[in-house]
């Protein structure tokens, strides 16, 4: 079997928007062949990648042998390596989406309605009537990220809380405290 | 050089008391001797073992030649290595030790005072007059363990706090509780 170049690897970063939805990416690539008398030129080409929704970061796209035509060496394969872009309200735990909400305490006890966007643009509603303790977890099914074999299918979304303590209060305050919560 | 048996190895579990103490552990073992004829005979023999203030899991404490005698090898070294048996109130990380008080939410609003007796059997009282949010540490100097280089130093001891929330408020309580808390 003739040799063959070792597979060149390129990351892609793709937005989690871009991931959750799907998309097409042209990507432009730069690389020498060869013509039968062994001279060689540049030429460009653009290939298409269609990333899937749920796709994860780490799956890779192999275009074989779209390397460098070198000799009589078979040309290296050129991979693609899906990456995540971190993004600015979710984070990702395979399937799942995790988003954080800061609250004041006074919140966390009386009541709080958390308010997104999801990352296919819609707005959601989600009303918590509990106490939210620093550990609760609000589990919203079937708002997480497509799976990749059946995108129909969809992991869930996840909210924790960051309950903020009010730094000081006053004797006043503690003894209204005192007297509504219990001991 | 005669060739020696490999070390025989023993856990030697001791309290966090006795850690911070120090004590003194008697050990028996049981071992095979030889006189000049290569005859056997099984002897009993009392190791004594100064545990120092401070002394880590993990120090080792070596006998050397303490194994049986067999033949024209060398017995083998004992090898004591501390252990440390969990304790019901500390742990340990390092030179410093660590507790954790469950409070309640009120509790943790409007004071608390922690009171501990220490590995030395002292009481410790300390009154906590910031607000204990969850991720609060209270660090009380030289209450940790001793350090065995120098036992007239200490770590530290932190104290950390498990905040326990009301599972369910009434209206009233909520009322009350907007009142008096910065929303």
């Amino acid at each position: 079997a003739p040799r063959k170049a070792p597979p060149i690897e390129k990351r892609l970063p793709c937005s989690l928007e871009e991931l959750y939805k799907g998309t097409t990416k042209k990507m432009k690539i730069s690389r020498e062949i060869a013509d039968a008398s062994g001279k060689t030129m540049q030429v460009e080409e653009i290939l298409t990648i269609e990333i899937k929704p749920g796709w994860k970061k780490g799956t890779k796209i192999t275009f074989p042998e779209k390397g460098n035509e070198q000799g009589n060496i078979t040309p290296a394969d050129l991979v693609f390596i899906i990456d995540e872009k971190p993004h600015s309200t979710f984070t990702r735990d395979g399937n799942d989406l995790i988003v954080t909400q800061r609250i004041t305490l006074a919140e966390a006890l009386t009541g709080y309605t958390v308010r997104l966007t999801t990352l296919d643009g819609r707005s959601l509603t989600i009303p918590i009537n509990n106490v939210i303790s620093p550990d609760y977890e609000e589990v919203v099914p079937r708002e997480g990220m497509p799976v990749p074999k059946d995108p129909s299918k969809k992991g869930n979304l996840r909210i924790k809380f960051n309950v903020k303590f009010p730094t000081r209060l006053t004797a006043e305050q503690k003894a209204g405290i005192k007297k509504c919560l219990p001991a």
